[in-house]
């Protein structure tokens, strides 16, 4: 085990690109976010919403029918379609380069179809973000995980409910042994979340209490799916993704006692305008 | 009867804690509200996003199906179910620190229903707030109060039909004197609210007739259901939600005619950052 | 026929009282708003929005269900119930201080049939605005006109319908004699709206080409309708509401090159503010 | 072939003209929209709002009746009918100025039947844009092109799909002797989008690579469809509403990394002030 480091500033230059003239939404990439059923739909257009701002080229929602009008009347930029349209699914997993699922995505039977279809089609050039919902249910069925380059977005809870450590005895070196079985990236969200990858483990300095409210999680999600699907080096892009949530965060917290997550995602053009690459 | 306290800003700061660093959503407590029907579904939409403004850290909306979407387009932030799907309402109402029953919830036999279902799932050691038409609901059926921390936001018609005292005659005495049977805290809304408690009588200084608006009482009730639900005092909470609801409106009529209901919610975050306790 | 006379500043400050320290959202007026069919929701959403943001103390939408949530989305302060529900719609209209017929009504049998129910509801002493369709329905179909305060805003082509007169004969002597047999109040609108009144002929000076685009009526229409119901004398309220509707256009016209319906409703709370009786 | 114009800031004043103080709505044109189905209804949401904030006078949308909600809940200044209804929308279409189909209208059978319903009705005198799907629907399909004034707004794969020509030969005489083909104004959009008309071919300087993102081409189309129904010269409306599209983009860009459409489309009414005609 080495040291934790902590992540600064320098991840956000280090991975956020002045994009190149000669480009289209395609240079930007595609991400696919699968969840929000009748009951959590927020969750998923939470998720949308940051891809959609964090600059992804082209963003697809996969959810229950209840949640398109909503979604629209926040963000015309995003497309939808049913998670329970198997063929729609699978076409649209294959053709993301990020696919999120997840979010509000529930632990019903229904649930865990459209998760095991989104499984079937994830290739292993591809990034799968798994995220609430979709982790309880692979630990509650002992799901086998496809190939595909994995993070895991596990609060205390589920992270327990996954590697089968114990809040209480999640140390660095435990959580760094199931990490390397998983061969994933592990985004352990807590107040002070770390993020532990093949390159090294890395604790967030950024966050306030002002942040611990619903839908703050299901918004990383989508910043890191957004985040994973422009720039190219997938570990990076999870750090810097964690760290400008927890930062914008901490900006508007100077003046706000609660931070929503909308709030936050609606940050993200001039936060990441300020803190790209100069190059 | 001891002489009546004008409320002042000082309930403020003697409420709105400073944040722990080390919390979570959790923390901050999880509030269910029940209420919009086909009619009133704006009156649900303002009390939850009353209460989702206010910080608290987790919250569900049950209510008629119809008005899942426009909940979700102004505030992914909040979860929603069907009030009429009496399984879930028993398990989110007793899995929540406040719940809030009323607001647009109409008095209607399904509207009965649902409150009835509400009054069988609370717990005693639950915070419940009765709003709007379930208080008529209650004064017209006579229905038996469940043991919980009972507050009841009546406006002066309500208070008549709820206590028997007619609206010409509600003074302190009378009231208190009704307050204490129903042992409950009771807000009794006018343009100058008092607030009954077992800690003594309150009046509210705050206000302004640019207040005098459909939506304004939802607004309160949602915001007192996000204060009971964060900050432990009862009786505090709720009387510095009483506070700043109309501080906040006495400011926006500085420059405004009429001030909207969602007007004031949106204040919430600033506000409550100016206003909290120093330690 | 006397002569005409020119509306000034002045129209405001005798008409926007300073709101009374003891009052209640009942003092404010109840507002009832019927239109809106399957293609034309837009209309009754912004005729609706501009009686709220105008002060109306309650406001409840009768329309088509599928405008239910596009206008929550936009305005959970107002109240909805469907038009096609015949009793719902009498005792709505009945319980109202101002009805307004016609935004986005249609000319279909069903938006007949929904006309006709509120012209057999209305009582005398109220204030009933007829607008749009619902001015072409009742010249196509020689409807008889109810019994209560009416005001007709029909564009140049909807009062040569009612009214008979071509649109190039629409003088001011011709247009009064119609006016006295209606025995109505008339707002003729075009890019220099006249207001025929018992009490006189009156030119708004006030307007831009800015504002020439769909939804400016119904904009109107809601005003009018917030107006009478807040302010007792009718024909300065109708005054007042065309003035400031242009007016608040024209400010905004300093910056923009089109003005939309909803930018305006928005200013109301300031521009009332800020042209407010000073007593 | 003649050589390539570079657009400036002169088409601008050139083409939007000081509105004239004896107008009304229709003065500045009507716009009949059709696309968006069951998948893809952010795009027509899209195009109808940029056509609004663009100043056309009415705007009536035909798409799947799914999208009528949110396109309301964000904008209830545009009228709405389902794009099946095939007697509305001849009705309709027919009585537009400009007609743009193609944003988000899919490539099902139902779009084709759309497609062809729009074809029909379509009139000499009118100005008909053609927009993504709908001219991979008539490359693919091989439909005859009805008699109108076309324009064509293919990004380099459509263009491709339509001309035959392949991208890496998308040069400017090729491109000018398909357009005189198609007797039409072609817009090939890319990172510097070129415009072909009978008039001249022209380069576009302006645009931003935040403005890669899903959304934009909606945006532009619809601004085309707002501009050709106000401003007489149809090849100036196209050249400058793509020259203000683009150059608003870098406006924001000064302070964005991503730049969302429906930013863009906000900025339009100041921005067009700013830029007309002093005449």
């Amino acid at each position: 085990m080495v040291a934790m480091k902590t992540l600064t500033e320098k991840i956000l230059t280090d991975t956020i690109r002045l994009r190149p003239a000669n480009s289209h939404k395609g240079t930007f990439g595609r991400v696919c976010l699968v969840g929000g059923n009748y009951q959590f739909g927020g969750a998923i257009i939470m998720a949308t919403e940051a891809s959609v701002y964090s600059g992804a080229g082209l963003n697809t929602t996969l959810t229950d029918v209840v949640n398109f009008g909503p979604l629209h009347a926040r963000l015309p930029e995003a497309m939808v379609t049913e998670f329970t349209n198997q063929k729609a699914l699978t076409q649209l997993v294959s053709a993301a380069d990020t696919v999120v699922v997840g979010p509000g995505l529930g632990v019903e039977s229904d649930s865990l179809t459209v998760l095991k279809g989104v499984f079937d089609a994830i290739r292993p050039s591809q990034t799968l973000l798994i995220d609430g919902s979709a982790i309880t249910m692979i630990a509650e069925n002992d799901l086998p995980l496809p190939t595909a380059h994995l993070i895991f977005t596990p609060h205390q809870m589920e992270w327990q409910r996954l590697s089968g450590i114990p809040i209480n005895n999640q140390e660095n070196e435990a959580n760094e042994k199931v990490r390397e079985e998983l061969d994933a990236i592990v985004v352990l969200k807590s107040h002070r979340t770390r993020i532990y990858t093949s390159e090294g483990s890395f604790m967030n300095p950024t966050g306030t209490p002002a942040q611990a409210t619903g839908g703050m999680g299901d918004t990383l999600a989508g910043m890191i799916g957004g985040f994973t699907a422009q720039f190219t080096h997938r570990e990076n892009a999870v750090l810097a993704a964690v760290y400008a949530h927890s930062d914008i965060a901490d900006n508007l917290a100077d003046h706000q006692y609660v931070v929503l997550p909308t709030q936050i995602m609606h940050q993200l053009p001039t936060y990441m305008h300020d803190h790209q690459s100069k190059r």
